[in-house]
C-alpha cells in the first residue's frame, strides 16, 4: 500500500478540520464523509465535489477503506469505534477516545488482536512547543524535574451530561504523560459546579508521578482570561510554555535554589541557599499545524506498521485518569490510588 | 491622649519600614526604638538621632509608651506580645500573629480583659485596590460570589523551619476572610517539599465558605514567574486583581453564562446557555501606601477606642486556617473540618 | 440582476483569500480565475473545479462576467482595471490602485463616465475596530482630536522595486482618511534604506489635516516586535487600536489635562493644569472577518447602485499622498504642500 | 581629600533624592542644603538634623565646601553654577545644564579655566540597562547599527515657559550621544501644541549621526500610554530597552536581512533575501539605583581627577541639539545642519 483510503465519520465542529488535512496529505486519498446530518453532508459535498458522502457510516465499509477517522459526539466512539476495528479499518478516533475506561481497553486489545493501528486525536502531542518542551526535559537541561503546573482556563462553552474535567482535562494530562513518558500512581481532584447543579465547571487535579513528583492541573470553563500554560519547574531550569502567545510560546528561566550541603561541619545554625537569576531564553520554534502532523502520522503508521505516539493505549491512560480524578471530585474528595 | 508615643520592637527586614511610617504620622510620636543587633540598632540611631534606642525590648516598659509595635521573628511573637499586653500597651503585630492557635487566643482575651488593643499586620486589607475590590463584591455588581482563586508565586526566599503556607498564604487568607466577611467551613491542602525535605515550598489550598463558596489558594517559592493574582467570578461579573501591574491592577469583566430556564416544556433534548461577553473596565484607583493606612489606623484605634479592621481575632483566624491546612497537607491530602 | 458574476484575475498571495469569499458570498457567483501560474491556475482548479480558470484574464471577457477582482502585482493595476472596465465590468482592485496618481485619476474617470463601480481593497475600513474607533470620534465622546499617531512595523518581506511607504502607509493613511472624512493639507516624511540601496526599510510620515490636526506615521519592514497600533488623543478621552491583541483591540481612556481659565485675574505667576485620570474601558466589539465585509460590500454597491466606501476616488487619494511622501523622503526631507 | 564636602542648592522635586544619596555615599559629607523655601528648608532639617540648612545658597560659600549640587529650577542654572564655580566648587548640575548653548559654554571653560569638575546628571548614562545596551553595541555583537528608535511618552507634567523638548528629550538625547559615543551631524523636529499654545507636548526629533546613521526619537506630555522604549536595529542583531518592565528590561533579537549578493550572475530577475529569525535572549541584568552611581561617579571624579562620563561638554551637546531641534520644530519644519 503507498497510498491510505480514508474516510471521515462526522462533520460537525472538527470533523471539517480534519477532512481538510487528509485532503492535503499526499499519501493519503480522502474517499468518502459520513454525517448523519443533511445541512452538514451538503456542505461536505460542496467542498469536495468529488468524495462520496452518506448518512449512515456503516455505508463507508463498502467502500474499499483502509482508515476511517471517528470526529462524533464522544458518547458514540465506542461503537463505531469498535465496529469499524470489527470491518478491518484503521481508527483514529477524536479525544476522549471512549467514556469508560472498559471500553477503551476492549477497542486496544480488539485493534490488537487484528494488528490493526488504532491512534486516538492528542493533538497537543503533534504540538511544536510540547514538543521542545519534551527536549527540554529529556536532554536534562532542565535539571530534576521538582513539579509541573497546568492551567486551561476560559469562559467556555458548557455541555449537558459532560462537564468540565471531560472536555479540557485530557488535553493536559495528554502533555503530561507525554512529557514525563510515565504514568501517575495517584491521583486527587476538587471541584465546582457553579452554574449548573451537577455540571462541574471548574476543578483542581493533583497527580503524583513516580520518584514523588507531583503534577497540578487547573480547568475552568468560567475564567474570565483565557489561559493555556504549562511551568514546568526543574533543578537546574524552568520553563514556561504559554500558549496563548502567538508567537513567544517558550521561555526559559535561567533560575534555581541551591541547597546547602547537608553536613556543614560544626556549623549547624547557617541555612545558606544560593539564589540563581540568569538569562531568559524564548527560542524560536519553526511552528507546523499540529493537526496536520497528526493526521500525516495516522497514515505514517499504517504505511510503515509502527505504533502512533497516541495510541490506543494512551487514550486509554487517560480516560482511566479522568475517571479517578472524576470519582476523587464527587466521592469526599479523598486521594484515590491508581493500581494499573 | 491626642498622640500615641510608639515603640518599635525589631528593626529587621520590615521594622524600618513600620518605623517611617509611624515616624511621619502627626497623631504619633516615635519614642524608642528596640532590637538585639547593634549595627541594626546604630543604623536606627543614625537615622532617628532624637529616638532611644534599646537592645532589650523590655526597656521600653519605662520609657510611658502608649504602645508598641512587634517586629521580631514569628517564633517570638507570642512571648513579646504578651509581655507588652501585661505592661498595659496597646501591639501591633507582624503577621503571622503566633505560630499556635493557641497563643494567639490566648493574646486576644488578654488584650480583651485589659481593654487593650490588639491589632495584626494584615497589610493587604487596607490596600486601595482589595478594598475596591470588596466594594464590587458588597455592592452586588458582581452578582452572586460562584467561586474565587488566589495566586502568590515567586522564586521566594526560603527559611528554614517554615514553609511557604506560613510565609505567604496568610495575605491570602486574610485577603478572602475580609472580602467575604466571613469564615471558611472547611479546608483541605496539598503540597510540595522540592528543594529542602519537609520544607514545603510549593502548596494549594481549598476553602469552603457558607453556602458551598470555593476559594481556592496557590502559593508557591519556586516558580519562574512572579504572580500575585485573584480572581472572583460572580454571576453578573468577574473581577481580577492582579498586584503585579503597575497601574491596572483591578479589571471588571461584564462576562458571564446563564443557565436555561429550569422546565422548557416539551422540550427535554435542548440545552441552550446564553453567554455574555461585554465590555471589561479598569478603574482609576486612587493608590496610598497600604503600610501607611495600616499604621494610621492602630494610631486611629487606640485613640477612638475602636476594634481595628485588622483585629487580635482575625489574627487569630488565619492561624487556625493555616494551622488546619497544614495539617491536611501533612496527613494524607484529607479533607479537614473546622469546628470554630 | 440578483446576482453579481465575479472573476477573479491574480491567485498568488491574496487571490485565494479574494476567491473564498466570493465562492462563500450568496449573492456572488465566482465564474472564473486567471493567472499566469500553471501552478496556480492547478491550485485554484483543485479548490474550485466548477469554476473555469484561464492563463490570459482577457479570456475572462468572453464569460458574461459582471465585475472582476484584480489581484496581480501593482505595476500591473492600472493597465489590467483600465482594460476590464473598457470591457464594461466593475472593477475591484487591490491596494495600492496604481502606483501614479495620474493613472488613477484615469481609471476613476473612465468608470465615471461609464457608470461602472471602481473600488480599492482598502480592508481596514471595513475592519470592526476600525469603524469603532470612528464611531468614537464621530460621536464626539473623545472630544475635539488633538492629533494621531500610527505604528506598523515588524521584520516585513523586502520587495524589489518598492519600499515600505508603499507596502504598508496604504493601510494606515486609508484609516487616516476614513477616521477624519477629511483629505490632509500637508505631508513630509523621513525614512531610511539600511538593508538595500535606495529601498527604503524604515520611513515617518507626518501629515497635517485641517484645523492644525497633525497625523504621525511610522512603518518599517525591519523591527524586532511586531506592531499594529493607533492611538488618537482627543480633548476629552484618548483611545488606542492595538491590532496585535486577540481579543482587547481597542482601549478608551478617560485621561486628559484641562487648561486653566486664559485670564485668571492678577495672578500671572500661577500655571495650574487640572489632570484628569480615569477609568479604562475595553468595549467588546464583535469581530467579522473584514475582508468578507469588504467583498459583499462590493457587491452590494454594484447591485444597489451605490459608491463604496472605499472608492476609486480614495484609492487615488492614498496614492497622490504616498507620491508626495516619498517626494518628501528623498529629496531633501522638506515639506511638501497638496494642491488638490 | 580622602571625603568630599558636599552641598546641595534646590530642594524642591529633585533634590531631596541627591541629598539622600550623598548622605548614604561614605567617600562624601553631606554638610549643607539651601532652599528658598521655608517649607523645604523645614523638612530637610528634620530628616537631616546635623546638615546645615540655608535659604541663600550664597551662605553655602562660607562652609568649607568642596562641591555643589545644583537641582533648582533650569532657569538658574547658568547663574547659580557659574557663582558656585567662581567660588572654586565642584558643580554637579541637574539637567539640562542650562537653557542656552552659549551659556553652556561658559561654564565648560569657567571649569576647565580652574581645573574644576562639572558635570551634568544625565542620570541614564549611569543606568545598568543602558550601559548593558552599549556593551551590545561596542561589542559588535549587534553588527553594523542601521537606525536607532526611542519613544518617551506618558500623560505628563505641563510646565509654562517649557516645551516636551526640553523636559524629556535631555534623557533620550543623551543616551543616544553615549550609546554611539559620536555627535549627530544634523538634526530636524516637528510638533504640536494641542492643548496650550505655544507650548508644545508632543515632538519627533530626526538626528543623523556619522555614516548616515539615523536615530528617531518620540516625546510626548499626551499619550495615555506609559512609553519609555529605545530599539537598537542592527545588521546582526536587534536589541529593545523596555525601561517599563519591573524585570526584563532589554531583549536581544536574533532577527535580521541579509541582502543577495550584488552580482548574482545571469540571474537579475530574482530577489531573494534570506530572514534569520532565531531566539530571543532576557539577559540577566544586575541593577544599581542610577542615581547612586551617578552621585558616586561625582565624587570619585573630584577625588580621582578625572573628567566624568556626563561631564559639562555632554551637557554642552544636548543643549546645543535642543536649540536645534526647537529651531527646526518652530520654523518651517526644516531640516537643521549643525557645524559644532
Amino acid at each position: 500500500m503507498s497510498e491510505v483510503k480514508v474516510g471521515i465519520i462526522g462533520y460537525g465542529y472538527w470533523g471539517p478540520n480534519l477532512t481538510r488535512n487528509f485532503y492535503e496529505i499526499p499519501s493519503a486519498s480522502l474517499v468518502a464523509i459520513a454525517d448523519s446530518s443533511d445541512d452538514r453532508l451538503k456542505q461536505a459535498a460542496s467542498k469536495y465535489p468529488h468524495v462520496t458522502v452518506k448518512h449512515d457510516y456503516r455505508e463507508l465499509f463498502e467502500l474499499g477503506l483502509d482508515a476511517v477517522v471517528v470526529a462524533t459526539p464522544p458518547l458514540t466512539h465506542y461503537r463505531i469505534a469498535k465496529d469499524c476495528l470489527e470491518h478491518n479499518l484503521h481508527v483514529l478516533v477524536e479525544k476522549p477516545i471512549t467514556l469508560k475506561s472498559e471500553d477503551a481497553k476492549a477497542l486496544v486489545e480488539l485493534a490488537d488482536s487484528r494488528g490493526l493501528t488504532l491512534m486516538v486525536g492528542h493533538t497537543f502531542v503533534y504540538n511544536s512547543a510540547v514538543r521542545a518542551l519534551k527536549n527540554y526535559i529529556d536532554s536534562g537541561e532542565l535539571g530534576e524535574i521538582y513539579y509541573l503546573d497546568t492551567a486551561r482556563l476560559n469562559l467556555g462553552l458548557f455541555q449537558r451530561d459532560s462537564n468540565v474535567l471531560w472536555d479540557l482535562a485530557p488535553h493536559d494530562i495528554s502533555i503530561l504523560l507525554y512529557l514525563l513518558g510515565k504514568k501517575p500512581v495517584s491521583i486527587s481532584a476538587q471541584g465546582t459546579a457553579s452554574v449548573f447543579k451537577g455540571i462541574h465547571d471548574v476543578a483542581y487535579l493533583n497527580m503524583t508521578f513516580p520518584n514523588n513528583v507531583p503534577a497540578y492541573i487547573h480547568v475552568s470553563w468560567l475564567d474570565p482570561c483565557k489561559v493555556r500554560r504549562i511551568t514546568v519547574v526543574g533543578s537546574k531550569k524552568m520553563a514556561v510554555y504559554n500558549d496563548i502567545e502567538a508567537e513567544h510560546k517558550i521561555k526559559i528561566y535561567d533560575k534555581g535554589v541551591d541547597a546547602p550541603p547537608p553536613y556543614t561541619d560544626g556549623d549547624f545554625g547557617e541555612f545558606q541557599c544560593s539564589y540563581r537569576s540568569g538569562d531568559i531564553t524564548i527560542p524560536n520554534i519553526r511552528f507546523a499545524e499540529p493537526l496536520r502532523q497528526e493526521c500525516q502520522h495516522f497514515v505514517d503508521s499504517i504505511l510503515n506498521h509502527t505504533v502512533p505516539v497516541s495510541s490506543g493505549t494512551d487514550g486509554l491512560e487517560v480516560v482511566r485518569i479522568i475517571e479517578a480524578a472524576q470519582y476523587s471530585m464527587l466521592n469526599g474528595q479523598t486521594q484515590e490510588v491508581l493500581k494499573w
